[in-house]
């Protein structure tokens, strides 16, 4: 697959079918993820690969917790306003989330992401969207959620029999499957509106078309 | 490019020419981050290209400055552990930085990257990786560092006019230019060390080719 098609297609896909993916396609999105870089080259980085259905059925729940807790806090305000201005795309994204939350254990792979000595998260990220990049080259669709880790890290480091010693952190649980619905290009808000140059306001001064790729 | 080829190679390239990017090429870089997801697609994100000579002047000795803290005190042991072992690689890793800290304000353009309500990083390192890769297949090299916004954010703040009151944050700074060294494939972990099934320690029970990807 052409690097910018993937840089642009790849969107949360969370509607996913139960159909297991083939080990191969793990084994790419883990020597993918690995040969991002981290600081200092460390590479202080775990990847556990969750597929086995009893324990998708113990995390569940802890999933639909933790989706509820966001719901109550952090997205209250932003759900209660998009139900008021009939914004679609931010009611689509809460479906498509709540979705998730509902079928966390037929998703059939989940792959758990820790860390360590990287409080910013700049030496997890880029591996943890390389996975998902790689995974979209082989039609596989990824989600990255950080609620788990966020809410429910003690009940997962348990389940999962993490070390609670030596400084591992949970950075991203993402969901694998594939896809119901179709690749596409995201809406953006436009370069123009997020970008500078030199110092902050100061325009570009120059139109970038949207998007620059169009497949 | 192929998708795989730039998360192959796209590794840390702090030696660049000084010879400005084309405007063309930043373009691109912008366009793609912004395509990279964000929790709850907030896009809460701005990014500040830096290219003007008397701003990069002035940001470099608070970059060297960081470096210095750096190298006194999170880098301190692995330096030292380098030097005895005579660790090639480490050593390597640690010219390499200095030469960047040297010679930040050669550098042609920096991409400064701000979030705001992403504690985690998961929703901001994604993007700063999109235009990193993007940079990769346009022949720009990057480097992504974070100890401006560690140790001089104030000072960083200060210089690039950013508001001090609305929550944004100074993820990373990414140094851009065209590359001295050349492109190739970073060396490390393999997969079956860093990687387990469903439980920490399982082993995923396959041998896994290291590099998967070979160009």
């Amino acid at each position: 697959m052409e690097l910018f098609e993937a840089l642009y297609t790849t969107r949360a896909m969370r509607r996913v079918r139960p159909d297991p993916i083939p080990d191969e396609i793990v084994d790419s999105m883990l020597d993918t993820a690995i040969r991002a870089p981290s600081g200092g080259n460390v590479q202080n980085w775990r990847f556990v690969v969750v597929t086995d259905p009893g324990l998708r059925d113990q995390i569940a729940p802890l999933y639909a917790e933790a989706f509820e807790t966001l719901q109550q806090t952090i997205y209250k305000r932003s759900w209660a306003r998009a139900h008021e201005t009939g914004d679609e795309a931010a009611l689509r994204l809460m479906r498509s989330s709540a979705w998730l939350a509902e079928n966390f254990a037929t998703v059939p792979m989940w792959l758990f992401v820790f860390s360590r000595n990287d409080p910013s998260g700049a030496s997890i990220y880029p591996a943890v969207w390389s996975a998902m990049l790689a995974a979209r080259s082989h039609g596989v669709g990824t989600c990255i959620t950080t609620i788990l880790g966020v809410f429910k890290s003690a009940e997962v480091f348990k389940l999962l029999d993490v070390p609670t010693d030596k400084g591992w952190v949970l950075n991203a649980s993402v969901s694998c499957g594939y896809p119901l619905g179709r690749w596409d290009l995201a809406g953006r808000e436009p370069v123009h509106e997020v970008s500078y140059a030199d110092t902050w306001g100061n325009p570009l001064g120059r139109m970038i078309p949207q998007p620059l790729w169009e497949g």
